[in-house]
């Protein structure tokens, strides 16, 4: 499997395609644009959707579904919004079709056609705003906490499995609050849970800032993010989480009855992560012999292979093999045991080894006999033998010392691709070679960052949280600035 | 709330659509034939949702996640399903909106025109076999056993909340198997599964049956049903399992190469259960005083009231509840305290005994001095004083029997509501006034079920399973027959 397998140093983005299409995680459908998520990969997506979900739930957030079709006209609505979704949607005009009047195949029936055009949701800021107009009334319908798991979809024309497809699932928060306060409170607690998430549980740091205006979402005030940095050097937006402000309560005009029994505009929040998290995984990790991922969101955390030459082998070895699994369930560590009998152990080696599985435990007779097994880890590639006492403890610590090693390996090529600098002609030569996060000095204009942008394809990835205030001068304008901003070249 | 509450009695079908609405489970978004499922309804479909995926998962399938959109000459590849589905479908025909030219609002763009229309998936079956075409080569691919978790989209004209809507959500497994054997086994079993979920979940009796050609799954060669008759005399159909022969496979060539090296259509499934469960659901169970749910499914199993004066007995109940809270979450029991300062404990009781929480504890000054309790159950409306001593067990084997009796009583509900005949004087007269399931002979063709359907609106809700054979003549022609077969009125 991994023998005709692109290496990233010859062509990193047919790496990436390579491993998405032979470890069995998505392919392209021929519904241009749109995706088929296999059950591998939809395995690790469940992993993320249910640990994000408890996270949700945790902060006080309620499940809850809207339809997947929003009316033309509540796009218009709010009008950052519609400027940035309009020209990128499915649309609906018919509800029929019939038998062509040729026999041949089927036609839209004319007389089937909506008065008013629908779009198959791209997010659905709009929709549900026009829902809570009337869920809220007073501040004791407040804060109104509310998280929807959803597939939207917005028309792309270059597409890329996980990264880039026309239709993708998703979670969006839709939050309703009383004061300015509360929700920039709310916005900011979202994107510590990413945050959280990307870094404990993906084991993928992760840069916090807040996005220029260039760069905010279609409607937001203000958009948080988490950004990561991809093993070619370009950074990844994880996820955002948006201060709306009181701008889709005007649009919906959704207002509340304060306590002193005044009419007021609610605040707003919107935070989303999506599949696309699953294209940061795989490049976050992942190396020349395939896919590597960290042990809390493998769906299979380790694997056991018999080896064996023959029936009466099998049998003796599956029997040992079925107390150690039971052994490992009790710890919660999910295995799979492979006695298929149509593949060698070689080969499943190499399927295990390319699909990431962070543990593989090999038995053989000889192991019966000394009470011993082989253990390899995915991450570091080594393997060593060891006695079979303890082996769910040893399992177990090997586990999270999998999932902390990876995370540490990628804090430590973050920061030596991380670099700063003052100089525009040394930001160009870094962007051009060396890729990464460069902080360097900001006027603050959208003119100097789409110049910026034009000339070196970099983009502002974040203004970053909590960093040091410092006079400066813009790498471009030379005008004067207090801060650094991250820049890179993003996907 | 339940003051304005119609009764069961006087108005059926708004009693319905009040509980639906005033228990807070759904509503009518402004997008027609679209439900909004609000939180406390979501998170019914979660505990319904979760509960089967761990069963499908037990049998052995894996989700995966398919396109949203189905070109339109899929849907015509195989003949029964497009007379099915083409006359319902919302049809996708641009993918990009623009600004008006007169400056209001937006048109659809003209140039962005598809050169082949999609369609919103009713069902997966066209675009699932038309990428399993790739996924399978060999017998060593088989069986394929998918599940998938989707939003599908049938335009409806009069819609009912969870019973009949344009977009719902659902399941919908497919599978693909060497031999007919196996996938009439595999038929059989989805339908087992499904069976046990609604008895011992929902706590919901279902007949088993076939439906009758009429009644089949366009492009299946059989139809598994479960069937739930609800408290108007009524039947649902709760699920369906579909055994589709070849004729997918060969709609999308989908051919696989044998052990004995043979090139053979593969036999396929599919099986699927909605959000019309929670329809279901509500009719099985609930009374005049609301929503009445079974443990197993309820959100909340348990509430927890406090009953004060002051400040100081709230801090002091509160202590208490906070240990009880315990103890039963220990017993994997889900609790919820509620403590709101804002609102009588009488109108707290009326809102969980409507929104059906199964069990309520409330407790006050006295019962702190007392060591007591005031404990009530749902289904009978029964409340006891009890001591606090074990309360845990106590409300865990209460839980128990308030499960079983909910299907107890279900199952003697349909016990009476069950029916035999042989005229067909009597049929039309015990359909005109008692509903129920009516155990008839018919003569096997569809003349005469539409004959019978025109003149009293039953249908034949199933061929049943494992029913005596016993012969007899048609109720409606006279003609020979050699088994009843079950006949309602249905959703």
């Amino acid at each position: 499997m991994a023998e005709n397998f692109t290496s990233r140093a010859k062509d990193y983005s047919q790496w990436y395609n390579e491993i998405v299409e032979k470890a069995e995680l998505a392919e392209h459908s021929e519904v241009r644009g749109c995706m088929v998520i296999k059950p591998y990969g939809f395995a690790i997506w469940e992993k993320i959707r249910d640990t994000l979900d408890k996270m949700f739930k945790d902060t006080g957030h309620s499940n809850a579904y809207f339809p997947l079709f929003i009316p033309k006209s509540y796009l218009n609505k709010e009008a950052a919004h519609v400027e940035g979704f309009a020209k990128e949607c499915a649309v609906i005009t018919h509800y029929r079709l019939k038998k062509s009047p040729d026999g041949n195949g089927l036609i839209v029936d004319p007389e089937a056609k909506l008065d008013e055009e629908l779009i198959v949701r791209p997010t659905s800021e709009t929709i549900i705003w026009n829902t809570y107009r009337k869920w809220i009334q007073s501040y004791r319908d407040l804060p109104l906490l509310i998280n929807q798991w959803a597939n939207v979809v917005r028309w792309e024309m270059r597409t890329r499995l996980f990264l880039r497809t026309s239709e993708f699932l998703w979670q969006e928060g839709h939050t309703a609050h009383a004061t300015k306060e509360e929700a920039v409170e709310e916005t900011e607690k979202m994107l510590g849970v990413y945050s959280d998430f990307a870094e404990k549980f993906m084991a993928m740091p992760v840069l916090r800032g807040t996005k220029t205006e260039n760069e905010r979402f279609a409607g937001a005030i203000d958009t948080y993010c988490i950004e990561a940095l991809m093993q070619d050097g370009k950074a990844l937006q994880a996820g955002t989480s948006h201060f709306l402000g009181q701008n889709f309560a005007k649009a919906f005009d959704v207002q509340f009855v304060t306590k002193e029994n005044k009419s007021e505009f609610v605040w707003a929040t919107s935070w989303g992560v999506s599949t696309r998290l699953i294209g940061a995984l795989i490049m976050s990790h992942s190396d020349d012999k395939g896919l590597v991922l960290p042990p809390k969101l493998a769906p299979v955390q380790t694997v056991i292979i018999p080896i064996y030459k023959n029936e009466e082998q099998l049998e003796k070895i599956s029997e040992k093999v079925q107390q150690i699994k039971k052994l490992l369930e009790k710890k919660g560590i999910s295995v799979k045991y492979d006695d298929r009998t149509t593949h060698k152990p070689g080969w499943k080696f190499n399927e295990y080894e390319f699909k990431g599985v962070p543990v593989r435990i090999a038995i053989g007779p000889r192991d019966l006999e000394n009470n011993t097994l082989e253990i390899a880890r995915r991450d570091l590639l080594t393997k060593e033998i060891t006695s079979q006492e303890n082996i769910d403890t040893k399992i177990e610590n090997l586990l999270t010392d999998i999932q902390s090693s990876l995370f540490n390996k990628a804090i430590k090529f973050r920061q030596e691709n991380t670099h700063q600098t003052d100089s525009f002609v040394e930001f160009k030569e870094l962007i051009e070679n060396k890729g990464g996060f460069i902080y360097a000095h900001w006027d603050g204009t959208k003119e100097t960052e789409e110049k910026i942008k034009e000339e070196t394809k970099a983009t502002i990835r974040c203004i970053p949280l909590n960093i040091v205030q410092e006079n400066g001068h813009c790498i471009y304008s030379g005008k004067p600035s207090k801060q650094r901003v991250v820049f890179a070249k993003a996907y």
